[in-house]
This record gives C-alpha cells, sequence and structure tokens, in this order.
C-alpha cells in the first residue's frame, strides 16, 4: 500500500520504519519538511532512507491509507493540513490521544465521555474513513506486540466503516497482533480514549511503557 | 471483621454472600428495611440468612469494614444516611461506578476527567479511609475471579490510606485475585471509574459480563 504518516515523533516513527519494513511504500508528512530535517528525526531519517519525508499534502496526496500519528492538540491542524480532498474516500487510522498537559501530569482530556477525538476528525473531515485503533498502547509495542507475551494481549478497533476496519485489521495482523477486538461504530473511540487515564497510571506504576491489556473472556 | 454493605443490588448481594461464606460478620444496609424485605430482596434473603439487614446508618455503626456497593447516583445519599460518624476512621470500600443512564445507553459518567466518584465520597468524608477497586468487574467475578481463567486478571486498588489499602487487598486476595495492583493514591481511581465506557463496549460486544482485563507485563 501507499502510506502516509502524519506526524514525526515517536508514533510516526514506529509506523513508518514498521510498514516500510512489511514492504509499503511510506511517507511521512510533517509541517516544515526543511525545519523536520533539520531536526532530531535527521538521526532516525538516516537510518531509514526507504521513508520519504514530504508536506502533510504531498504525503496525503498518492496514499491509500493516512495514519495520523500525530499529538491530540495537533490532529485537526495536521489533517487539515493535509487537506480534505486528499483525506477522501481514504482510510484515516487515527492513533491520537485527546492529551492536554498544560496543567502537567497527569493531562487531562480535551474530548471525552459524550465525545471523542476520532469522531471529531470524522465530522471534520466526513469522507475520510476514520479508524482508532492502536492508541492504547506504546509505539514500541503498537508495531511489534510479539515482544510482550509474544502478543497475548489485546488491541481495539473503532469506526464506522466495515471495510476501512477490515484493512486496519489486516495491518495490525501483519505487525502480529493476535487479538483485535472490533467495539463497534466510531463512537466507541470514547472508550479506548478514556483508556489513557488509567494507562498512564499504570506506566507510572510498572516503571515501563512495555505493557499492555487483555481482554480475558 | 464485622463488614456493613451499603446497597441491596446484584454487588451488594454477591459481596454481603461471598465476605458471610469466608466467615465474616455482614450486615446489609438499605434505606427502607420494611420495603427491601417486602421486594425482591426476599427472595435472596431466604438462601442467605446469615446475612443481616438493617438501616444504612445500624449497619454502619459497628462495622469495621463499609462497603459502598450503591449506584453512582445513589452513593452519597446512601452515605449521609450511613452517617459520618459511623463511617470515621473505617475502611471504605467504594465499587460504584458514576453512571448516568437518563439519557438512554450508553449511559454518560457524572464525574470524570479531572476528579472521581471516589474522590468526591473522600471530600465528603474525610475521616473514613476511603479505597477504590472492584469497580472494573462484574459482581460474580468480583468475588469468585477464579472462575475465569483460573484468576489470571487484574483488578486495582486506589486509595490514600496504605493499611486501609493493605486490609481490602488482603480482602481481594481471599475472594481468589491473584493479581492486585495498586495505582497509587486516591485520584488514581479516576483512571479505573473511566473504564465503564470501554467496558460497557466490550460487553455489548462479547455478550457476556464474565471478562476482565489482564494488564499483560
Amino acid at each position: 500500500m501507499l502510506i502516509a504518516v502524519l506526524g514525526t515523533g515517536s508514533v510516526g516513527q514506529a509506523i513508518a520504519a514498521r510498514t516500510a519494513k512489511l514492504g509499503h511504500q511510506v511517507t511521512i508528512g510533517t509541517r516544515d519538511v526543511t525545519a523536520t530535517r533539520a531536526g532530531a528525526y535527521a538521526a532516525w531519517a538516516a537510518e531509514h532512507p526507504e521513508v520519504g519525508l514530504a508536506t502533510m499534502a504531498v504525503a496525503a496526496a498518492d496514499a491509500e491509507l493516512v495514519v495520523n500519528a500525530t499529538s491530540g492538540t495537533g490532529s485537526l491542524p495536521a489533517l487539515t493540513a493535509a487537506g480534505a480532498a486528499n483525506l477522501s474516500d481514504k482510510v484515516l487510522l487515527d492513533i491520537a490521544n485527546p492529551l492536554d498537559f498544560g496543567a502537567g501530569f497527569p493531562p487531562s482530556l480535551t474530548v471525552d465521555d459524550t465525545e471523542s477525538l476520532a469522531e471529531r476528525i470524522q465530522r471534520e473531515f466526513p469522507r475520510a474513513k476514520v479508524v482508532k485503533s492502536l492508541n492504547t498502547l506504546t509505539a514500541e509495542l503498537m508495531v511489534r506486540p510479539r515482544q510482550l507475551a509474544d502478543g497475548d494481549h489485546s488491541v481495539f478497533v473503532s469506526g464506522d466503516d466495515a471495510e476501512a476496519k477490515r484493512i486496519v485489521t489486516d495491518l495490525l495482523v501483519s505487525f502480529g497482533h493476535t487479538d483485535v477486538i472490533d467495539l463497534g461504530d466510531l463512537s466507541t473511540a470514547r472508550g479506548t480514549e478514556m483508556l489513557m487515564p488509567l494507562w498512564l497510571r499504570l506506566y507510572g506504576r510498572l516503571d515501563t511503557a512495555i505493557f499492555n491489556l487483555k481482554v480475558v473472556r
């Protein structure tokens, strides 16, 4: 697949490297290509020459699958920069969590309970096929789940488009995920986004981000 | 221990029956003893003659451990009826979730993100030693966790008093819990209360309430 990964941080890098390794053609989208090339991203880019770098719009234009790997507060600006036309009729895998670190730790949520960031994105870009997933675990585990308990833990998908969820599910399985739970429509993303407060406390308690939840049933 | 279980619903019944079976002296607290005796509770009570029934205040007065097994919206009224003096210096195990079913399913939360029901209770009853726990799983699994995967799943405790958390943890272990995770102070209850939206969607998806989360690490 032609994949655009919006966001140059740890999540973007993990998704880009892994999908490129799996044979996809991957371009990372950034707001300012020159600034990104001059920054900390350069060292990572040198080790991943197979991953392209372009503006949000250029990266999204050719993509079949667009991944939102930006921060919660940066998501709508990044997707707006990518352009509604470049997102139309495409699968938009949304990994962002609506965290607000403005008042320090623990962060609060910018949206919750009766809405989710994923639904806001869907409303703003009605022709994109938004699928929420991977937002409940750390970047390294998103793409290499087998490193923990041989993958014996769970990941969730939420979305209104069944075919888009199938495409994302196939991608997750190719990463090594063994238990992909389809929660239902996109409003179920409220549940996974609201998992963050527990995740962050567990992170503080366990002294590692290499943990995940398994739905035992 | 002398245990008061506030609430006559499925959670109250499960906790009362199990703790009585384990040798504790248990009284269920209700708002109106006569009305409760005349209602659906009667059938259960006939099978559990070892469990007492009294007003909230009478049940709490002699108890060493008080369990809040009421609904989220009923919690503060029930604890007020129990009486601040009857809760002072006692362990108050809070199992309630702040769910509001006023607008149907899925329910919204009456408090979340920057506060929790557990913290509200603690603020209202500053001399009680509030410990949040068991609110992340169904009543039958709270008290008999071994019926699922031989107990290979997790439960959380949150609270400001270390000794109170130890007493609750011992009780959970006596129920059969094998992985009791101390998340930290009572503000960490925000995380477990905010798990409800995900729990409810999983419940809808899995067609059973006999499931639980395991923190794989």
